[in-house]
């Protein structure tokens, strides 16, 4: 079977089930249901607090077979994930799915427990490290699947993903399961990611190294969705948290780019009281902020809102009057955090809220200008963020379709060359957002505009920027690159990437080591 | 069929169905099941925002025999649910079961609407006024079933009460749908008793008179549970919404009484750091709250949380820190509403996280003290708070079985004798709150303790207080004003009271008039 897309996909994948193609952006919409969910009642005087994650384990009836979910918003100095896997696998409890919202170089163990089978399944946002270099060499025994941010919540709530026990990495727990991120040595801010796993997983655990008197205050996770509470050493490294300030890119090319970027966004009109802009926190997408700062500060424009992954420097535009407010599923540094912590403009969102295709309207749907990266893109304008140009997993959506499909103006922004490679290629190797997200790729030698944007071509056109085809963007970078050699894939799939409503947009196919 | 209580209860009744007797208060827990939910996947541009209240009600498709709910967080100042149901009855639609979670004086246009059909059945946590009359008179089709606070998000979460529209009184609302209580001129603070109507009714309408540009800040209940918003002038009456302040009672019995309560609070042994209380609005119960406030601040106790309903007696308490949060429901007076929009430590909690017996575990599990009024006791120490001394519904339980269960220490404060009759009989009239929850009883002549509290008895035999047993009370109340009259009935039933559990603890019968 091929997709809309053109991308060859079998009906039955062997672990992962029937496949229901992609069909376009919003093909499928329309009614959708929330899950049932079981709860154990509660009557007074229970107590939640357990003495150790082994405790836990043993309280929640882990079994071979089952999925346990993570959120990432320890990002790279999460030490919950290893911890529960640890005691899981030491109880030899084999056959375990990890569903995590992403996967970073820190949770490296796992590759041994994928290699003696206590690990059998992985479902992630984004994958990078070792863990991701081992689904791309086929060792785990069923293919990964990759979802956006938005689809996770999607597949939780419906149910397309069943939980079995969520372990939330909880910055501050009181006694009876409240949690917040914003307090104790390991505060990382808004917790969005962890918000599905928390209402629809059957039991849930909060693992806590700040164990506050009930209430915690504030409480961002409620009592009413939490089973245990177990409070540990340390559930992460500050250092692998936070950074300590996002810093817009002082490469030259980047500051070309950011700077051609502000230019499209100005020419599309966008740029008006009430806009809503969201980007990432690289380097190039920040000095586009910068860029917007600057122009928005100009014209006097106040936007409603930026969302975030918030970082530093929309805190300061936020402060500065730039924006009404920020929507904020996560929080990439220290300033962010104290931003959510402290001002009551810097709200949170769930990833539901966030990016959910199949709820009754998310954030994305609402966005303006979002600005993205690219790994790959090919001349359908379909962008690959989830492997690298030696077909090897290292990222995956995040939220990049989700942001590209809901904002008016979604912008690649991207060197055209990148490790002697041209970031314009015919077919990209994997189809993380399709191309029909994506209105315009910036680039420091030209600017494709997708050919669905008439409208935005036109206004392009009036300006000095060097608008090209994206035929002529491609070969633009292959007179400095040649033509790179195709990858050699084996024809086992490895992972399946799966689009923001559940159905699926390619595959990922082992790597011939 | 008799219940635990000796109520006599048909085990089906015509228009309710099949009755789950009350066998006590834990004795319906365990696993239970919230159920799934359809939404409707919005697409970008969508737009949620329409004209008028009829355009609303055509969307929505509003048809013969379908429930829709509304919340009380406007109390006698709600407009909201005689503008619905205006707009309803003017398109011909019939058989209507409104689910109101308190139903007040100002709803009095539903009585002209329950006698032509229009409306034909009831939910409620509480009712007075002309409504209450009707029902009590047998002039709504269907008999009315009377909820608990914490019963009411059970019943819409569980789908034992399916809402096909909820309409949220919204006192500041985006396009987009978010919603918060803390601005707008209807400001009235904590949306509490919206949240499950939200989350599970099939649609969702905000109707404000504060429309906002996206996104509102803050946002209390999110864009992704409502389908659409409307603007209207006014959605109520400021003075019927809160009252400028609530006090503290002057009259010298009920200052009295509150003495006392303190006195046996603090014999309890509970008045110690840590400590949560909760009282309601009425000036006898806040007068309890001044005399804690005194022993607290004397012996410097500092408590843990209030949990309100919370009035501007609360919200002193906690500025003066005697308390640590406030998780609130609701906001009873002006002062309460600011502390809730302005202080951080004073937190929302859903209906649900208030008081629902089967989730995780509500707020009330971890109340220590409990302040609760009543209109009859019997000596099995079962509460009417339901129906008057004639008969006639005049309340219903709202928080009241919810807290009693969940407290260590429920305090019942009254007179012992209201309008020449005695607050206890053998029988109360109408059994609210079930005996085994209440700890003891403050009257101004005398204090019994439930004897299931051998170790309150003791303690407080060791203290000057005037405890008897509630049959010496009784006899003491009956000396003043003779026995009563038994009041009579007819044989049919007008309203069900549900306990917290969903299981039947009583009926009120028809008054003869």
């Amino acid at each position: 079977m091929k997709n809309i897309l053109g991308r060859e996909i079998p009906e039955f994948i062997e672990g992962y089930g029937k496949v229901k193609l992609f069909q376009g952006a919003f093909s499928n919409m329309g009614t959708k249901e929330r899950k049932a969910v079981k709860a154990n009642s509660a009557i007074p005087n229970d107590k939640k607090l357990l003495e150790s994650i082994d405790e836990v384990i043993d309280r929640l009836n882990l079994k071979d077979g089952m999925t346990i979910s993570f959120h990432h918003h320890l990002r790279n100095g999460d030490y919950v994930l290893n911890m529960v896997l640890e005691a899981i696998a030491k109880k030899g409890i084999k056959d375990i799915t990890v569903a995590a919202s992403s996967i970073f170089p820190i949770h490296a163990p796992m590759v041994e427990l994928i290699k003696n089978g206590t690990i059998t399944g992985i479902y992630a946002n984004y994958m990078s490290g070792p863990v991701a270099d081992a689904v791309s060499k086929g060792y785990l025994k069923k293919c990964a699947v990759m979802h956006t941010h938005g689809g996770r919540p999607r597949a939780i709530e419906s149910g397309d993903l069943h939980i079995d026990a969520a372990f939330i990495a909880a910055p501050t727990a009181d006694t009876y399961g409240n949690i917040n991120g914003v307090q104790g040595k390991s505060a990382c801010g808004a917790l969005g990611y962890a918000v599905s796993d928390a209402e629809f997983a059957d039991k849930v655990v909060a693992v806590t190294d700040n164990l506050v008197p009930y209430p915690a205050c504030p409480i961002e996770i409620s009592q009413i969705y939490v089973d245990y509470v177990v409070s540990v050493d340390s559930i992460g490294n500050p250092e692998g948290i936070v950074s300590g300030t996002t810093r817009i890119t002082k490469d030259p090319v980047g500051l070309k780019i950011a700077k051609m970027a502000a230019e499209v966004i100005k020419a599309s009109g966008l740029i008006k009281d009430g806009l809503s802009f969201q980007t990432g926190a690289g380097g190039t997408s920040l000095a586009v902020a910068a860029e917007l700062k600057n122009i928005m500060k100009k014209d006097k424009v106040v936007g409603s809102f930026a969302a975030g992954g918030s970082t530093g420097y929309i805190v300061e535009m936020l402060e500065e009057g730039l924006f009404n407010s920020i929507l904020d599923v996560q929080c990439f540094d220290l300033k962010a955090v104290e931003s959510y912590r402290d001002n009551p403009k810097h709200q949170p969102m769930s990833a539901s809220m966030y990016a959910n295709p199949h709820n009754k309207g998310a954030v994305v749907n609402n966005l303006d200008i979002m600005i993205l990266g690219a790994t790959e893109i090919d001349t359908d304008f379909n962008v690959n963020v989830t492997t690298g140009s030696n077909g090897v997993i290292m990222g995956g959506s995040g939220g990049h379709s989700d942001t590209a499909a809901g904002s008016k103006l979604a912008i690649i922004v991207t060197n055209l060359v990148k490790a002697r490679l041209p970031i314009i290629k015919d077919k990209v190797t994997t189809i993380t957002t399709p191309g029909e997200s994506i209105d315009v790729i910036v680039t420091e030698r030209g600017i494709a505009v997708n050919p669905r944007r008439q409208d935005l071509i036109d206004k392009l056109k009036k300006t000095n920027l060097p608008v090209m085809t994206i035929e002529e963007l491609k070969n633009l970078a292959e007179k400095m690159t040649g033509k790179p050699k195709d990858i050699q894939f084996s024809e086992d799939i490895v992972a399946v990437v799966e689009y923001r409503d559940g159905t699926v947009i390619d595959v990922v196919k082992k790597v011939i080591e």
